[in-house]
């Protein structure tokens, strides 16, 4: 282990993981950033001193190759962020299955993936922290969205299930309900008033302060909406 | 559409599949069993009039055959109900990822492939009704049970999500959350005491029960387990 | 414990009660009601053969009595249904306090104090059924209803709680969820179109199927909409 | 309103309300402390320089009178915390009828009473925040703890709405699980080993960073207990 933290987030892009990534670096912690294709990372590296992995989340041995990687360039991970998502939209009869299978093995079997990388490491080190970004669809499954029902209730199950199995052993499970639109750059407000979209630099800083529970009083999940948001 | 009703069930064996077959064929519905190896569905078949059919239920193409292949021997399916349930046992860390995809194949998306199948028929039809036999593990996510978390939270995702899209449209779907043992044959009490595990011809009256809600009046979901069981 | 089954209904006027008592009598079933104002039970009691009481469902004394006087009458209770309910509407800041208090007692209270004079017998015999009629704002807290808020859940956890207690002293909890307006006499259909509201008929068989269930897979919730409704 | 915030903690006594008001203090704002008994609070009084007050907090009268005297003291609250609760212990047939309406009008009405006065202020000015201190029996219904589950799903039923009604009025409401004992003076780690138990002053931080949270990120409800607690 080092002395400096190091973060990894697999699903990297822009929006939510731009933010962890500037969060966790503004923390002084080291950050590696994977997404299917790292070079659209380029620029977020940059900023933020991080180190960008190509990575397919949903391919087994893609996910040890990039734990192997980071440990061997950074150091082992002491949080690991699970932050892609992937979903076939329409009515259950428009659906290609295909789609809806890699919808399913993106949102739900890649955050399996990579907490278990994760996991082999923590549980042998004795701490460490696994997040999962879920939405409003992990916790209740709208008309005409069969495919991301399945692949964020899934992710959900399997946060729910980790933090049972693995806070007693002292690595901490976040799962966070992003339940609304992510404000993007250029679109200041969005169209809903002030601060009527997640900001998705609050949404790091929820991330950041959940990390940093004592594990006294630990939560497993968050559920974070705009003021205005209906639900 | 025939004047018989038909069901058909994914995922059969023994078990409440069998009773599910029985159940059906006293009410005066023909049927039809799927499991991956038909052969094994012999006996059923004899005692209930039941045609078996050979599918692996994770794979579309074989999901799209059986429902053709009953439709052209039986007629359309009133009901289907999605039975089959995989799951790799174990510590996160020492799962093996490819039984861990499997099992999320087959106790969610085939659950999907086969809710698909059937909505297809059932929307352009105008009725129907479309059942998954979901598990405690559906709800609760409990250490050492990731696979299964995964799987049966995803399953009922499906099952929310499809109840919001497709009761409007006149086809019942039901989710039943079955808490604890299951009796088999041989095994007259378990070792619970009086009625301490689930008799499989009660869950299979329960269903059948269900689907015979009037619309006015129906339910998405049905929790069952034995009167003496924690939980 | 006589030969003939009895049921006791508290909170009972039209609708669902009305419905519940005619269901339990052509089942066979001795049927007491219980009202503010027995008065205006007068009709139902000559249609089903039902005895009429009056009693004020939030004081203590008054729900021991009407055990007394149901027992001494009719004999004990196999399955006692609270069926009351009460709220004030609007917004938080426009409620008035002793309105409120006094809907708590009536939602909630009251189902404690029958649940609990029920309990009494039932646990002491070794067999029974408590039945509670809840809401959709017993799972979800709406705007603008926080008093009905309160009362429903409040009566939601009292049902599980009870439900963890008694079934293992063979006493079977029952907590519905009715989520939907119940069609009224001289309303044929609503406004909804066609099963477009909840029939209070269907909901009396969905409780005496419920009642009927055998005790190795016993549910202690039922969800039901019609088939239109949004949730 | 002044430049200084003001936080105003019913149901205060040791414990939980100690930190909170300690926390209030360390971030600048003034605190006044309500409880029935306003004279336990004057060593917590002497070294946070908050303010005592006695008040019932189940009697709307006095809710009223100590919302009048705290915003003629010190100003109108900018956080209102409701720590009250009591319960009667034991099987639903021994428990006290009386006990138990005190223990739900303490623990769900009085919660009512403070919100309702607080969100009469909040809603006029257009600001505040009105936190609840929930517990695990408002989620799941325990056993033997009828008396507490109707007290503590009410008032997260009671929050839950409120949430819905006063977040689009840019009141932010929390409700807070907690689940599992917390550590007491003269009791360093409780019996559980290292951090096995709630340590009031980190669910006081938990508090004060959720009131902190920007609101294009609010959450509404958070769930704490120690790494080693079941759930």
């Amino acid at each position: 282990m080092t002395d400096t933290e190091i973060a990894l987030i697999v699903g990297a892009g822009g929006g939510l993981s731009a933010s962890l990534g500037r969060r966790f670096a503004r923390g002084g912690v080291k950050v590696a950033l994977a997404a299917r294709d790292a070079a659209k990372l380029s620029g977020l590296c940059e900023e933020t001193g991080a180190t960008a992995y190509s990575c397919d989340a949903s391919d087994p041995a893609a996910v040890a190759d990039l734990f192997s990687s980071v440990t061997s360039d950074l150091g082992e991970p002491d949080i690991a962020v699970y932050n892609a998502s992937n979903r076939a939209r329409g009515p259950v009869t428009d659906l290609d299955p295909e789609a809806v299978l890699t919808a399913i093995k993106i949102s739900c079997f890649g955050g399996f993936l990579v907490a278990q990388q994760a996991a082999k490491q923590m549980v042998a080190r004795g701490n460490g922290a696994i997040f999962f970004t879920g939405a409003s669809a992990g916790v209740k499954g709208f008309a005409n969205s069969s495919s991301f029902a399945m692949g964020k209730f899934g992710l959900r199950g399997l946060a729910q299930a980790l933090a049972r199995e693995l806070h007693p052993q002292n690595i901490h499970i976040g799962h966070f309900v992003i339940d609304g639109g992510i404000l993007r750059a250029g679109d200041p407000r969005g169209d809903r008033g002030p601060e009527g979209m997640l900001n998705p630099d609050s949404i790091a800083d929820s991330y950041y302060q959940f990390w940093r529970q004592p594990r006294d009083s630990w939560a497993w999940e968050l559920e974070l909406r705009p003021w205005v948001e209906k639900f």
